[in-house]
């Protein structure tokens, strides 16, 4: 059975979730749902720790790619805030692109079938033999607690993978493979044979970031490798060991396979001599897809040509609270969003605008100071319990977000309110683990550069406004301005909900409105919700639209005069299109 | 009944005829065939007629469009070498964006039928009563012949404007409106509600070039008008007319179903003062559609960010003659095509690369050349006769041809023979037309900076290669270094076809093989071939595939908790959704 065929049926189901966009995935939610949970966790521990090295003796993560000059890593734990000891190799860039023009021929000139049925293995082989291996990764590398890298960086993952693949081959089957052509010319008859093959571009580049790597970089992968392309992948250097896990699959699928397995393979740099920009100006790269700061991200935008780029960067998500029935519910989910991995997700709301007379309920207004007041108590609910703080808030990826919460802290005390201020919590299962509960601040909008723009890490502002209505006209204008992909409405006003629905679809950041209770207000599913619009700075790729896939590959044709084999053959195919 | 009540058949068999890309058209295929022709070909012309001023008292086209500075006009006839004396109006950019932008929110609101049906109806009012006006107004600014403006610059163009708007909607359709997304978190049960909407990128600008303007403007306006965008048209001063007509039945067309006409303006420029960057680099531009030089196409694509850019540039097309048949056909085709509107076509060849030792035929080699000298005598053939040149070359556009012809001609005599000298042939119904006759040269391929890129006019070179596959291989690399759009191969060897349909397919020129006979080589026919491949030089965007139209507009959505009314609705359609 070839591998497309014993995918098919699960492809096919993937194809009416993402026509429909209901709630589907082949996947269980949580990690005691896997068939062999038991077994399987702890298998996928050993496999992590067996990659860890020690002071005394690096080890090596063996990836059997050419051109290898170095070995490197400098990964530390955001648990234990010790070094991985893990070193991985350090490729010369030319070698891995003229392996990857090479491996691609072949790629491309596979059927689609053979594609999709390969890439839909590794996502298979990823979720049967190294899911919890990964989890652990990412644990160890982006600091995510154990049940968000199981569902987050690991089965959410691999949907979005699939989702990507069901897009690529929606945009592949818009190219027939073949037709024939008939049409007079004065008195002669002309008859064509058309031939039309879906051509790649050539190597993409995916950067992947710190905090959510396989997130965006498994369908990134998925759409450059479905349309025929190579992919090189640049991790974050403080988070690799998940792409290298990532990478191994697939270059042993491909090679089980019978295809080059340099399809896939790693370019490692560290954070002192940076390979980004080498990489985005190569001049054999095709296409870059980038995950991480607004600023390197623009500049990819701007700098990539004649790649095209696929950017989702960052912003500064959006909450207006106008009116509620039920206020501590709202700040209930509202807190738990905010402490959710210490707001480390692209998604995290981070402002919080809010009419100054305060919010309408229906016990009459909840004044401004309260509605803050009482935000921040639901957040100290949440976070006092060191084994509830250690679900809910993980770790801090990077020592920066630290530096930042206590420049912001003093910040807002000069210029506003700390409603809440960060502290570390002790995680009870790793002691050194690098923590911290939120910062939230109150401050009035004139305070612009202090909440504008995205600011990395457990941190939030109550933004006091004229009004409901100016709550909506600054959020929305912040987002067209800085860059948001998702937005948080309270109201009981339909109007207001609409007025708010526009403002939001065309400042391009995805609304959720009166969301309360146990779903995570910025939870984003596969299939269902779009992940990045392209209307503002925080990207210009959507997880996932035709246009995510549609421009990674060209169509070349060739046509010739009819042979007669053909005529029955293709008069049966056509014979109903003509008028 | 709805205006996509009264197209929907027309698109569905449009729809059709992209899927299976076989020959179909809603249009006859020569001016006779009109309906009416009798009675509609003479009042185009006399419309066409009443766009004319005189020396004494230039005409102005109104056009009630808001912003107007000045009136300004600067075409000439390439048939009577004067002055069409028409003023358009100038219009201030910035408000002409302004209006645009106004214009875009209840037209995106609009939903998808709306913007169809009324972009349908645009292309039959066109069609019912413009074509001949259209006819005319491209004969005497792009120098096109009656018949050549009637189907290449009408109907055809016509046919590549439906065929963007099926993709156009297909892209969008892709996208469900509302869906109902159910999931348990814990013991929750979520439901929401979510809806989704197509959100325009914004304001587009069209540049459209002076030799055929209509066969790539009108499938750009409608990508981007269908997908809830505005457009500024930019036409280039010497071929205005066409574009002005077109642009005042979409603003007609638009006001009569009441939308703002604005939607559609036209920003006309001078050769001495050009607007071109400015355009590009306006901060409200969010599309560029270019069709034009190479050099400012390469501008067009590395400025444009943030705004997207679809270009359509030049190249050098190319012929590899191995073997033939039956070689006078071949050189007959050939021949025509080359002078075929004085090859001032995108997809006309320019380069034929052939085996020094000659062609093989039936009746053994024919030298190189030999080669030559037939095929210059070809062309002589059909242009000896000045009422037959005057239907195949028609004239030259621009005296700037004339003068590269004159310059080429030299430099051909000092580094390869000329087989072919060019000379004026005097136009039997215009006495005045701007005319030459083809220049054809031989060189060897050491000339490569004679011949490499496009030399526009009826230019073409004889290239000695040192064998099939070298010239096979020559000619590829030249398309991928210098752009390409079409190609030709003549060969008996079906090994030998298989190896060039490899390589035109990376290189990206879209191949015909061995075509002989009636139909004109050069000739793209919508719904079947697809025109510009991406990957070469010649122009990033492809008429028309979903990467065409798939960008020129983002997805934002909203949800919410759903509400008790919709849950059956919901249930009917998702029922079958669910594992």
């Amino acid at each position: 059975m070839s591998l497309y065929a014993k995918h098919a049926a699960l492809l096919e189901q993937a194809r009416h979730a993402c026509r429909q966009r209901h709630c589907w995935s082949p996947y269980p939610d949580m990690p005691a749902k896997y068939p062999g949970a038991e077994q399987a966790q702890p298998e996928g521990e050993r496999a992590f720790v067996s990659h860890l090295g020690t002071a005394a003796q690096r080890r090596r993560f063996e990836l059997d790619q050419p051109g290898t000059l170095a070995w490197i890593g400098e990964e530390i734990s955001p648990y234990t805030q010790q070094p991985l000891q893990i070193d991985y190799p350090q490729a010369d860039l030319d070698t891995l692109f003229a392996a990857a023009q090479h491996a691609i021929p072949a790629w491309a000139d596979a059927d689609i079938e053979s594609r999709l049925g390969l890439l839909m293995e590794v996502l298979e082989v990823i979720y049967r033999k190294h899911l919890f291996e990964i989890t652990h990764a990412v644990m160890h590398t982006a600091g995510q607690s154990y049940n968000m890298a199981y569902a987050g960086s690991g089965v959410n993952a691999l949907d979005r993978g699939i989702e990507a693949l069901v897009y690529a081959e929606q945009a592949m089957r818009a190219v027939t493979g073949s037709a024939r052509w008939e049409r007079s010319f004065g008195p002669s008859q002309i008859r064509l044979e058309k031939t039309y093959r879906v051509v790649p571009r050539g190597v993409a580049v995916c950067f992947t970031c710190a905090s959510f790597p396989t997130w965006n970089a498994w369908p990134s992968m998925m759409a450059s490798l479905a349309t025929g392309n190579a992919v090189i992948v640049k991790p974050h250097p403080a988070t690799v060991l998940p792409m290298a896990i990532s990478v191994r699959v697939f270059r042993h699928v491909l090679a089980e396979a019978g295809f080059d397995p340099d399809l896939v393979t790693l370019a490692l740099d560290t954070r002192a001599e940076p390979i980004g920009k080498r990489l985005v100006q190569h001049p054999k790269t095709a296409l870059v897809d980038f995950t991480g700061s607004v600023q390197f991200g623009q500049w990819v935008e701007k700098n990539a040509y004649p790649a095209l780029a696929f950017t989702e960067t960052a912003g500064s998500n959006t909450v207006v609270l106008e009116s509620a029935d039920d206020l501590d519910a709202v700040l209930r989910s509202l807190a738990t969003t905010l402490c959710m991995f210490s707001a480390q997700m692209c998604t995290s709301p981070q402002n919080i605008y809010d009419p100054r007379q305060g919010v309408r309920t229906p016990d009459g207004w909840v004044g401004l100071e309260d509605v803050g007041r009482r935000l921040a108590q639901a957040v100290r609910e949440l976070t006092r319990e060191p084994k509830k703080a250690a679900m809910i808030l993980a770790a801090i990826q990077s020592p920066q977000t630290l530096a930042l919460l206590k420049q912001l802290k003093t910040q807002g005390q000069e210029r506003g309110t700390v409603l809440l201020a960060p502290e570390p919590y002790p995680h009870p299962q790793f002691p050194q683990a690098r923590t911290s509960t939120p910062l939230m601040l109150a401050v009035s909008k004139s305070e612009r550069d202090l909440y504008a723009g995205e600011r990395f890490g457990p941190i939030s502002f109550v933004i006091a406004c004229d009004s409901a209505e100016d709550a909506l006209a600054q959020a929305s204008a912040d987002v067209r301005e800085f860059g948001g992909l998702t937005a948080f409405v309270y109201s009981t006003d339909e109007a207001f909900m609409a007025r708010a629905e526009s403002a939001y679809a065309r400042a391009g950041a995805q609304l959720t409105i009166n969301l309360t209770g146990a779903m995570p207000l910025n939870f984003a599913a596969a299939y269902s919700d779009y992940h990045v619009t392209g209307l503002n700075p925080a990207g210009n790729a959507s997880l996932t639209s035709l246009a995510f896939v549609s421009s990674r590959f060209c169509i070349s044709q060739s046509r010739r005069p009819a042979r007669a084999d053909s005529t029955e053959r293709s008069l049966q195919g056509d014979h109903h299109g003509h008028q």
